[in-house]
Order: structure tokens, then C-alpha cells, then sequence
């Protein structure tokens, strides 16, 4: 539907290079600040789902790290996460310069992350175009997804503005926000006019905008000059503008800075209020693999329709999936389950319910049992 | 049905001392030698059922060996096991002297291991009275039991005789032998003629035996005295009467003579042979606790019907079974399973599959996967 077109890129390349935009440097931010709860008990408190190695040997981190590696080096590489992860991502990601790991106070939702980070390259680069990547997404086509973000990114530095990565929707999901698209931006590229973007509907609606084919999920991911966010917040959020300067000039007090931050996201504090918003569809098999439903859709299966993640015998099952990270997990006479097993806590799932995971890392919470979610 | 009745023995007591029963020394012979696989994963083969703690707070050999402890103390009691588990019966039971825990080189089933027993208790006191428990099963009225374990020795030294403890039958079980009891032994005594031993019987088989109200399951204890119960594989079995008494000249050389010995149930090779053989109806709560139904079935449930041995957390969940030896599980909107927990592996099991437990033992052993099975 929305095949990629080499071509195009090309074009857009030789356009770079006339107008010296090669000079402009290209920066990566990654946001790993999340606590998620949905992966208990793989995930914990202290080991969220950014560092677990669900697909293929590496952490979603370092696989998204990974994936933009041939278009922006390690010197240009920002990390925004938990005050509490700093050491982990730093073991992660080994390459990148230790004070280019952020570690937030406190979370704060996106767009203090992508502020702080941005306002640290903007002072070393005025020139800086910034790709903001989740680091918990899953992208089964790197190559495309590579070439897409090197389009987004010439895009920016030739016509400013900001770049979304919209998925074409295959469900009406309603745990995403969508993104309306226009007619075409830039005539022979990839980017179109957003019309507006729209939070996590109710099922009807994502029915009907999924129905309609003008909507895109909202992935997450962005691509801008640090100037042009700059800018935006100081126009939208003029007290997170403010706070972001702050820290950059007085770091020691990031405590006291954090405490007083909006915690507002970047689609909704800027992108929604900002002009010059584009949507670049993005065919790249991504999935934010939000819960062990999406993980068990990822997974390969057998004649039976069972898949494992780690060491799993199945007899006499069907449609089961096992994710391990160390037990073996054995199976008899069974059907229909999602099954997770971790040394000290296992979980046995509904594949309906796989949204309700909170319920036990709540009824863990309610019972002061620490031990098992930390 | 059988109550038991407790004049009966005092009259009993009363002629035992009169005719000189009280100088009849009683001994236990606890047989521990069992390698089962079907609690697999909670037993290995190197911990296997009669160390687990499925019930309470004491393992299966513990809780075997307290059920009798007023009747006979730990100078009197000899455990026959598996010469890799000596060490751990000693664990379990530090009362008993070292000499009388008896480690088989291989296993060769009850008749080696009842008469090994046998020899060195006889030689010792040729008057004995023996009681032979299984060191697996669940008998939930203990008070009862031992009531009747007491009758029982006393009769086997008034009359002689072996007494056999049959478990009145509440559903048609393929799974055990039978005993066939007839008219009354010993006018004013719980002992009943046995008129036939039946081998695990087909389902019809089994129906028509329940519903004939005249047979009972063979629980696997027994009580004689140790002359006749030497006297009678000296006549049915004699190899094994020669092996054990060179295992008891030389046990220097078990290894060679165990090679030799018949593999025989003392069922097979005596109770269904010898004269004089009585079973005492035992409406004691016994189990034999041979599955994880079965263990299923002891556990207390809530108003869900769920149920746990260990720590679990129940979600909108039904009939769920869940036992632990330390992971914590948890269940999101799942009914009708059995699910076993340790640290290294899980089982997730249907309720109907219980006897299937074998079949992940036999894959991993087909896979080397030794790791898992020891």
C-alpha cells in the first residue's frame, strides 16, 4: 500500500548535498524511562521490559540502538531514562559517552525526556535533526524502517517540521493513538499532511478510523531540528521550556527541577498544537509488543500451533506459548494459555487476557510483596 | 460401613497380655525405595515422592514414620531404600539407627526389600511382629489408623497370619489391586478372610468389583510375623529366601546378590500364595497420593475451587490447582488446570492428563536433558 521507493530517497540525497544539509548532523535520542508492568514477571521494578531480551539474544534496548546504527554513531547518541536504569543502559549500550545517559528523577512522560535531551544537542549543534526512538518497540523490517528514517531526516533538515512514523493499522486497536492523514507534503516524497492526531479511542471509533484508511497508529517515533522542538515548547509549554534550561544549567539540581515538570507527552504537548506536522507511512513491521499477546503474535509457531520463548516440551497441546527466561516449561493435554516463567514467579495467562497482567503485579502491591515484583 | 470399634481391642489387650502377647516386640518396616515420576517436577530422580512434603509441613517418609510413633520407637523401625537415598533418609528421620536403614543396590520391588527386613528383625527377635507402611501415602485419620495398626499386630500375635489393610473403594481406580474379602476370621475382630487378590483390573472389571461392595483396594500394608513371613518365601520364593540370607551373611556382596534377586511384589509372591492372609477394612482416609489428581484432590479449596500448595495468585480464575516448592504462581482467567512449580521447571498440566506426567519425563530423557530429571 505504501511501498517505499528508493528513488525518491536518492533524489532527496543528491537535493542534501546541494544544500549542504550532509553538514547537518544527525542526533538519536532514545527513551528508556519505561516502568512497564504488562511483562511481570519477566519484568520487574527494577529490570523493565526496555531490558528484556524478548525477540531474538539482544534487550529491545540495544536492538534499537541496533537498528539506526549505519545512520548515527555512538558520539551522537542520547539515552533518557530512570535515574535507577543509568548503570543498566550504560551496560547495555557500552558505547555511548556516559554523560549522554540522562537519568530522570522522576518520570515524567515524553516530552520532558525529549526536551532535556534536545536542549543538550541544540547548545553542542544548532544544527542538530533528532530521531526519537522507543527503545520497547519491535521492527521485523530494519532495512526499510533505516531507509525511512534517513528519508524523515533529510526531510527535516531540507523543510524543518515534524516527522511521525505512522503504521498502517491492521485492528482497530484501542490502545494506540492514531493519526489522521492529508494529501501529500512534499511532492515525490513519502511525507503527508497530518490532518490531527487522536488519542487512544473507544472501539467504535477505531473502527471506523481504521475503516476509513485514512488513519495510521501513532508510533511514537519522531524525527525534527532540535531548534524547531525547542521552539515549540517554549511556545506550548513555556514552564517545561523554562525547567529544561534549568537543568541543563544547574544539572545538580535535577531533583527539585523534575518535581515541579509538567509530565506531558510529546504528541499531545507539541506535535498536536504544532504546523508543519508530517506522517511518513511506515510499512516496516513494527510492534510495540505491549503485552504478552503481541510478544506470543511475534513468536514462531509449531504444527500445533505452540510457540516458545526458552526451553519448552509440549504434549498433547495446542496453541500454547511458553516465554522463559530460564525454567523449562512442559506442557500436557492443554490448550489456549500464555504461560510465563521466571526462577521465582510464573504466571499462567488467558490469551484474553493478556491486558490484565497489572492484576497480579496489583494484588502483589496490595499484599506488600516486594519480593516478587522488584 | 466398617466402624472400628474399640472394645474390640481392649478385649484383645486384654487376652494379649494374658497369653504373653506383650513380649512380642513390634517393628516397622518403612519402604522408601520408590523413584516415581509422576510428581515430576517437584520429584527427581534424585528427590523422589516419599521426600516431598506434598501435605503439611513434613515430608511423605516423616509423616509415615509419626503416623505409628506411639506403637513402635526408632529402635524398632527399619527403613529399606534406594542405596542413593540412605543418606536422606537419615536426613529425614535422625532417630533411627544408621544400620537400620537399608540401602538397596537396585530396586527388585517389595518381596526383596519386606524380607530383607525380615531376616535381620527375626534374628534379632525371633517373636517379631512387623509392620510394613509404603512410606507415600496420605492417611488423613491417623488416630483411626493407628487404632487399627494396633489391632492388627495384636491379632498377627494371637493368631498368626498376614493382615492386610483394605481401603474401602469410592470409584472404580485401574490403578491398584484389589482384595476380596470373605466371611468373618475371628469372631469379635475387624479381620476378614481374604478370598482372592485381584492385579490392577480393567475399568469394567473394576466397576463390577465396587459394585459388588465385597472387594477392597490393597493399600500396601501389612502386618505378620516375621517366622511366617520367612517361612513363606522360603516356600514360594525360595531364590530370594537363599539371596536374602547371603545379603545378610555377606552385605559386603549386595551388589552381586541384588543382580540376582526376582523383581517380585510381596503381594504377587506371598499374600496371593499363603494361607491365613485376613484384610482389616480401613476407613482411615488413605490415599496412595499416586498423581497429581490425587494431590489435587486433598488440597482445601476456596469458593472458586482453586486451590494451592505453596504461594499462588488467583485472578479471575477457576479450578486451578497450584503447587509450588517456591515460585510464586499466578493465574489471569484460567479454569480446569493443574500447574507445579520449582525453581528450574514447570508443569502445566490438563486435570484429565494427570497419569501423562511420564510422557515429559520420557522426552527429556529422550532429549539427554538430565539437567531436569536428577
Amino acid at each position: 500500500m505504501w511501498g517505499i521507493n528508493a528513488g525518491v530517497y536518492s533524489v532527496y540525497k543528491r537535493v542534501g548535498k546541494e544544500v549542504g544539509i550532509s553538514s547537518m548532523a544527525r542526533w538519536l535520542v532514545i527513551l528508556a524511562g519505561g516502568r512497564g508492568e504488562r511483562f511481570w514477571p519477566l519484568s520487574r521494578i527494577m529490570h523493565p521490559k526496555q531490558f528484556l531480551t524478548l525477540i531474538g539474544d539482544k534487550s529491545m534496548l540495544e536492538s534499537t540502538r541496533e537498528r539506526v546504527g549505519s545512520l548515527i554513531d555512538d558520539a551522537h547518541t542520547f539515552v533518557v531514562t530512570g535515574i535507577d536504569y543509568v548503570e543498566k543502559v550504560s551496560g547495555n549500550l557500552p558505547g555511548i559517552p556516559s554523560e549522554q545517559i540522562l537519568g530522570e528523577p522522576r518520570g515524567c512522560n515524553t516530552a520532558p525526556s525529549i526536551g532535556w535531551a534536545s536542549e543538550i544537542i541544540y547548545r553542542r549543534d544548532p544544527k542538530a535533526v533528532i530521531l526519537v526512538l522507543p527503545s520497547d518497540h519491535v521492527i521485523q523490517n530494519g532495512e526499510r524502517f533505516s531507509r525511512l528514517v534517513d528519508h524523515a531526516m533529510t526531510l527535516a533538515g531540507v523543510h524543518g517540521g515534524f516527522y511521525t512514523f505512522g503504521i498502517i493499522p491492521t485492528h482497530p486497536e484501542t490502545g494506540y493513538g492514531y493519526i489522521e492523514r492529508d494529501g501529500v507534503a512534499f511532492p515525490g516524497t513519502q511525507a503527508l499532511d497530518v490532518k490531527r492526531f487522536v488519542e487512544k479511542p473507544p472501539r467504535e471509533v477505531a473502527e471506523e478510523m481504521v475503516a476509513s484508511g485514512r488513519f495510521f497508529w501513532n508510533s511514537g517515533m519522531f524525527v525534527f531540528r532540535a531548534k524547531e522542538l525547542l521552539q515549540a515548547l517554549r511556545q506550548f509549554l513555556p514552564g517545561l521550556s523554562d525547567g529544561i534550561a534549568s537543568l541543563v544549567e544547574s544539572p545538580d539540581n535535577a531533583a527539585e527541577i523534575f518535581a515541579e515538570l509538567p509530565a506531558v507527552s510529546v504528541d499531545h504537548g507539541v506535535m498536536e498544537k504544532a504546523r508543519k506536522v508530517y506522517v511518513l507511512p511506515a510499512d516496516i513491521g513494527w510492534d510495540d509488543v505491549g503485552t504478552f499477546g503481541a510478544l506470543a503474535r511475534l513468536l514462531p509457531r509449531d504444527g500445533e500451533q505452540n510457540a516458545a520463548h526458552g526451553y519448552a516440551v509440549f504434549v498433547e497441546s495446542e496453541n500454547v506459548t511458553a516465554i522463559s527466561d530460564g525454567p523449562l516449561v512442559s506442557f500436557v493435554g492443554v490448550k489456549d494459555l500464555y504461560v510465563v516463567a521466571t526462577q521465582d514467579a510464573v504466571l499462567i495467562l488467558s490469551p484474553d487476557k493478556s491486558q490484565d497482567v497489572r492484576k497480579v503485579v496489583q494484588a502483589l502491591k496490595e499484599a506488600g510483596n516486594y519480593e516478587h515484583l522488584l
